[in-house]
């Protein structure tokens, strides 16, 4: 903090002015008597670190000399370093040296933080600074914080969210209009709700480095992105969405984090990101377009949700502001935020040990005995069938009988469950194994 | 904070041991290492305030001799007193007694906090403590330090909360068995949902001061119980239920806050709880049973909802622990939580401004001329129509006609539209103004 005719004022500085930095410069400026009054001192933003000087942004209410390319020069001269350029390098250097030099930050880069969060938060502890990320999950919706602080005295035991505002777009269009996979995605990336490269959100990627912040917090326990088990949606088909229909379930993509006892009896953490099938009825089910929503299960408060925006520049600036309040606070009056709290250190599951519900279709032959072939291929690997119904299908030309089964299992652990698709895949009377689809929000 | 041997320990008092008190207590004891490890200190408990000693509470993990009734000694030997006893006195004498004597508060009274907010945080300003209440409105929900901080960059322009358990429980059920209102609370007493003297909920008293927190915190504003406008749901009939769901809506009691401009001209702070129907598609309609959930609507951060239980003994303990966890980190590393917040000082808006949409139901005489004469009362007192629908009832004895007609206005002020609903009992065909009710959440 510096002062000017002995009042104390707050720098900021700030890194990327994408839609994200616009919305947050324009915010400092605009809202800057009433962040004022809320702080107990002025904010000052310093400067602005772009890559190109040449870009127009006279539409932005701020001077054309805070714009600097010069990032490393910038975090040297500010109290608060607000990171939104993304991407591992340069922000965790920028980042790092802003804290050396005594500068608080905050982030919404959930990549670096998923990757290297321990790095970043020793860095603040050997400074004394505060490390801030509200907005590097679920856009504006106020979760990381509830989940640091807020539940700080209870267990959280399972957090399951919809953390991809373009995969959510996606599957709830392919519901509403039964529409395939490809096609979907190529009309989000008409509306701009697809990047016009999808795979980091398409293939889970981003829900994955979200999952891990989430469970890092919610366990206490350092998760990684490369400790999440990832499948992404490029294989979900207009038939699994009907299927789900049929079952009164809609399909999600789903960042699931579980404190759970693994078939081995060790209790560990369980961190994975696919699609599945969840109830029409659970809370969940009703998250539609992009937003986004957590729900969470702890001990002692039960079940609860937060709903609202996940991206954009407005929202996202929301979380961005908000933890630059707290910090700033800190700054005036004293204190610092949570640090990292990994003290729990328990061991994550592997995905093979985490227990779901599966939806399985099979295409099998329609003669007598069928149903106990494929009932013994499940007994057989040890799980267990809760539904079955079967559809009896005639080829049109042929006048061939063919019989569909859709299975709903019990609880099972994923390797069961693989061994259970192996056995059918040499069952004689199976022809093929059409789709597999967990199921989750019982 | 005292030392034994060395080491830090926070000293925790708690005044009340029913069904909250002992959830606390019972989480401070078997949660002991977990709360050590996130505080960076061990929490012990001190000491129990309670009215009489001679009740058997053997069933709680505490030592006997923890019990006192002498609360007022208990306040002045701790670093944190948790109050959960309700009620203005000796509440307030006693959390003021606490702070003076240096220790930190956690409270769970709405309504003490709605009287006299401004005395405790000015106690807490005076002695450099903190004072935290997150389980004063919406038991388990983080709703108050998302308001108090993740959204203290932004704007928050309305506040739609379902926070009384209670009557949500009974519109519920009035919702899906058709039920009148007299039948349904009996039932929720039954049930353990109502109180035997179920007016502070069913009359709204409780939400209203929940209203009146979140109002203060949402616009930075005092905002007392006495500044709502409170109505309570026991006029509610299965007629207007019948009739909410003629219109694909749900009757809610809501808690509204909201920054608006009223009708002259003037920016100010609506307050106001009392029953409204909103569509079922509304993320509101779909909160069933006793849970309660807080809408916000702020200018960055667009729509957020916060669901869960608003009540029982662990989801309320699970607040009170977060708030306990958050003092005890600034009691371990120095800082304070955020003060009170009332720096914009806006004019509460008298109700007759504040502006929502009605649904009115008339019996009328069935003649031509009728709804041209109805139409005319509303122009005369300025209150727009949307939509009308006219049904003709025959009474089974007599053969006369009568017929029923459903209006739903455009937004007008409750003034505008207390004239129209004057202007129509003096209008010859209509017998009977049957029921007016708001409409929100469009």
């Amino acid at each position: 903090m510096s002062k000017t005719n002995g009042e104390k004022r707050i720098r900021v500085a700030l890194l990327g002015c994408g839609v994200v930095g616009s919305a947050v410069a324009r915010m400092l400026i605009e809202s800057a008597d009433d962040l004022r009054s809320r702080i107990g001192a002025p904010v000052e933003l310093v400067g602005i670190a772009v890559r190109r000087l040449a870009k127009d942004r006279t539409d932005l209410p701020v001077p054309a000399d805070l714009f600097t390319t010069d990032a490393a020069e910038l975090v040297t001269r500010a109290d608060i370093v607000v990171e939104v350029i993304g991407g591992i390098e340069p922000a965790r250097s920028l980042l790092l040296s802003a804290m050396k030099h005594g500068a608080s930050v905050v982030t919404a880069n959930k990549a670096l933080l998923a990757e290297d969060g321990p790095t970043l938060y020793a860095a603040a502890d050997a400074a004394g600074v505060d490390l801030y990320f509200e907005a590097a999950v679920a856009g504006a919706i106020p979760i990381l914080r509830p989940m640091r602080e807020s539940l700080a005295g209870d267990d959280v035991r399972k957090v399951l969210g919809i953390v991809n505002g373009t995969t959510n777009f996606v599957l709830d269009k392919m519901d509403t209009t039964g529409a395939g996979f490809e096609e979907t995605v190529a009309q989000a990336q008409a509306l701009g709700y697809a990047e016009a490269d999808p795979t980091a959100d398409v293939e889970g990627f981003d829900a994955a480095a979200k999952a891990a912040l989430l469970a890092s917090l919610a366990f206490h326990t350092r998760v990684t992105g490369a400790d999440v088990f990832r499948e992404g949606i490029s294989d979900v088909t207009a038939a699994d969405i009907a299927a789900a229909k049929a079952m009164d379930c809609v399909v999600k993509l789903l960042a699931i984090c579980e404190r759970t006892t693994g078939a081995d009896g060790i209790e560990g953490v369980s961190v994975r990101v696919h699609p599945a099938m969840i109830p029409r009825t659970h809370p969940l089910a009703s998250v539609r377009d992009a937003y986004n929503a957590v729900f969470v299960e702890a001990r002692a408060a039960g079940q609860l949700m937060f709903y609202g925006r996940g991206a954009g520049g407005d929202p996202t600036a929301s979380a961005v502001l908000g933890d630059l309040v707290a910090i700033a606070r800190h700054q005036v009056a004293g204190g610092r935020g949570p640090g990292e709290s990994a003290y729990a250190d328990l061991p994550i599951l592997d995905v093979g040990q985490s227990l779901t519900r599966y939806h399985l279709s099979l295409d099998v032959e329609d003669r007598p005995g069928v149903l106990a072939q494929v009932a013994q291929a499940f007994a057989d690997t040890d799980v267990s069938i809760e539904t079955v119904r079967q559809h009896i299908r005639t080829n049109a030309g042929t006048g061939a009988k063919r019989a569909n089964l859709v299975i709903v299992t019990h609880t099972a652990t994923e390797a069961a469950l693989a061994a259970t698709v192996d056995a059918l895949s040499e069952t004689d009377c199976v022809a093929e194994v059409v789709s597999v689809m967990r199921v989750e929000g019982a």
